[in-house]
């Protein structure tokens, strides 16, 4: 048998089909697949209709060699994906009598009385099919190989459809596959445009095309950073992971520090490792970014370890009576100006004695800009040591893509700032 | 011919069969198509494929009388849509010269020099398709009519396809469907749990299934909130708006105030209007929401004229200096503690001179939790007029979710404590 490495993803649910949901399982179930070196050629949603999900299943296994569904597996008669894939492929379904059994062990644990008969719907299994224990739920899944081609069915809540890829999904799928496994690695990029990025990039691209096994490179711009996903398939992880290492070396050497991560970390996980390096502490002054900084800061656990304290000074009387900001300086350069966000950088450090002051002021919008200070404008400064490095910026967007940004540029130059010297 | 009123959504492009890429034009699509009566039956994602996408357009055709594409409608070898479709309606394709002109005049005004004959591919349509002119980018939308079904053919990026689909998409469409509109309302609650209101609404539920038209209800529980969608289809959209009227009406009869809104808002906008009314000015005092609260009351438009300040005070120091509450009161209750909350909204509501004060201090996590007080537990205060309502909360989750229910919380406290009396 040739090993598998091509698959479709059918998501089951009509609940998939309104404007309000939207199928995520394909995406896990995609970097799982792809690490053992399988593409997916498509996708799919079907409702909870037995023809409409057995003609789907029939078109995949025309395209792909394995068809993985997701959804339906529950008790009641909307639940169709047993039927249907056993009826695509051409087998009867059989009691499973062991199933039954585990099924009302379950039942009896979890509930009073006896299980209703409809709950034996779930022990159904095809002829020669292999069972997928569920940890998490009622639903077992289900392995159907079917000549070269295989169908899995795997429930469709998240918590009792991972467990199971990454359990025995993963074996049979290691079996089977190809043997070639994606490596992947994720850099995440700030300070930087996408298209000039792309351009500085080009001959790294064209290095790596054939050496000594091809690296694939996408970049994906997101508010305020760049995500360049670099991957690499080899018959063996090591050698994948070797040259990956060698390609990330390359970037580095391009992009030199915009480059805040190489293991796909967020902004604030990597500044909360450098302040803790240095045993620093640190505290914001927000304005136009009301609270951001300090909630993303705060997002990462652990960061009271470092986090001191934070103000939003969102009023001209906050700035003067929580940051010591003098009304006159207010008054002369106007709440968004550099003089401004270096008081409240200086201000909420000496107050909370800390070793790192953070200070931004701001017009996210949609009102108060002026043909000076359009929306957008933010002036954000950063106190460290002897030094209050201070930049004025002009975000577009919305009022909150330019918080984002804001926060975002603020902590980056703050990272930049606790960087070990060369 | 009959109405359109079974629909196919076909997302085209590689890029959406990777790990970190989802197809979200479908919700949009969605949305709108239900709303002119039509039900979505299967939505499909392929490559850049030829192949694969006709097989899909042509199981499509067998299943829906309307196929909508989006993508894949650009210049290059990989923009393979116009073709595919084309040859699984077995039409063919022939330059249409008018749009070629366009896109000429399109080039020369952007760039510099002719325009490469390979953009000519954007003028290639399809035997007696409509052409759907696109006003953001120089790919027009196809509209294909075949015996009785129709495939249609969009650009990809959103904000080329949006103003297509609420243009002449809709116009070919309300030409075409069945006459049957879809109205929809989305209400909002806070502080209940799914299955309880589940089955307070049951006898709504019940009622509505016929009468006069059915309405249809959904829940969907997120973090912090529930969301009730309500939809009724009738020949006339003022005959389904009035039944959704009054079930509406029926929803606040039986959950009362803990409906927060019946236009789909969001908490921190009906809070806003809340304080607006009343001319009322609000300051915030978190601890383990860590700037969270400051940060969405402050990502409403116009927030600033309602929102004074807020203090990050995550260290004891920070809660005692900026706050002024007695380093006493948190050595004997402890800092997540009700008397500790009181002082900290009061503090904060004094110092601000402001009409509303709230105070949040908890056990985010993973760390910090003990026996009496493990993680996820949160006190909130909230500090109006005369009364301090003051309130222990225990949450689940990772510690975001923990920051985002606390959040959540807290401004809904704030909210009934602002609602009109009886």
């Amino acid at each position: 048998m040739n090993g598998l490495s091509r698959a479709a993803i059918i998501a089951v649910g009509s609940e998939l089909l309104t404007a309000s949901r939207v199928d995520t399982n394909s995406l896990f179930i995609t970097d799982r697949v792809n690490t053992l070196g399988v593409d997916v050629v498509f996708k799919a949603v079907v409702g909870d209709d037995r023809e409409e999900l057995a003609g789907m299943v029939r078109l995949a296994l025309t395209r792909a060699d394995l068809v993985i569904c997701c959804g339906g597996l529950g008790p009641t008669d909307d639940d169709v994906t047993r039927e249907a894939a056993a009826a695509a492929v051409g087998l009867h379904l059989r009691e499973d009598e062991a199933i039954t059994e585990r099924l009302r062990v379950r039942f009896k644990a979890r509930f009073t009385g006896e299980m209703p008969e409809i709950n034996r719907r779930q022990a159904m299994v095809p002829d020669g099919a292999r069972v997928i224990e569920n940890p998490n739920g009622s639903a077992p899944g289900l392995w159907i190989d079917v000549e070269n081609h295989a169908v899995l069915l795997l429930p469709g809540p998240p918590r009792e459809l991972k467990p199971m890829v990454d359990g025995l999904v993963a074996g049979l799928l290691r079996e089977r596959c190809s043997g070639r496994v994606l490596m992947r690695r994720v850099l995440k990029i700030a300070g930087r445009i996408e298209s000039q990025t792309e351009e500085e990039l080009m001959p790294l691209y064209v290095r790596w095309r054939n050496w000594p096994i091809p690296v694939e490179a996408t970049i994906l711009a997101s508010l305020g950073q760049l995500e360049l996903h670099l991957s690499a398939r080899a018959p063996s992880g090591d050698e994948a992971t070797a040259v990956l290492r060698e390609a990330v070396e390359d970037v580095i050497k391009v992009l030199g520090a915009d480059v805040f991560t190489t293991e796909g970390r967020d902004l604030e996980e990597v500044l909360g490792d450098l302040l803790l390096a240095r045993g620093f502490r640190i505290a914001v002054a927000e304005s136009c970014t009301g609270g951001l900084i300090a909630s993303r800061l705060t997002d990462v656990a652990g960061s009271s370890r470092y986090v001191e304290r934070g103000v939003v000074a969102y009023s001209n009387e906050a700035k003067s009576e929580l940051l010591g900001v003098p009304s006159a300086l207010i008054a002369e350069y106007g709440a968004v100006s550099e003089p401004v966000g270096r008081a409240m950088a200086e201000g909420i450090r000496s107050q909370a004695r800390v070793d790192v002051g953070v200070g931004v002021t701001g017009i996210a919008g949609p009102g108060g800009g002026s043909p000076e200070k359009p929306v957008g404008t933010v002036v954000i400064a950063v106190s460290v040591g002897q030094t209050v490095q201070t930049r004025t910026a002009r975000f577009r967007g919305e009022r909150d893509q330019v918080k984002y940004q804001a926060a975002q540029t603020a902590l980056d130059m703050v990272r930049r700032l606790l960087l070990p010297g060369p």
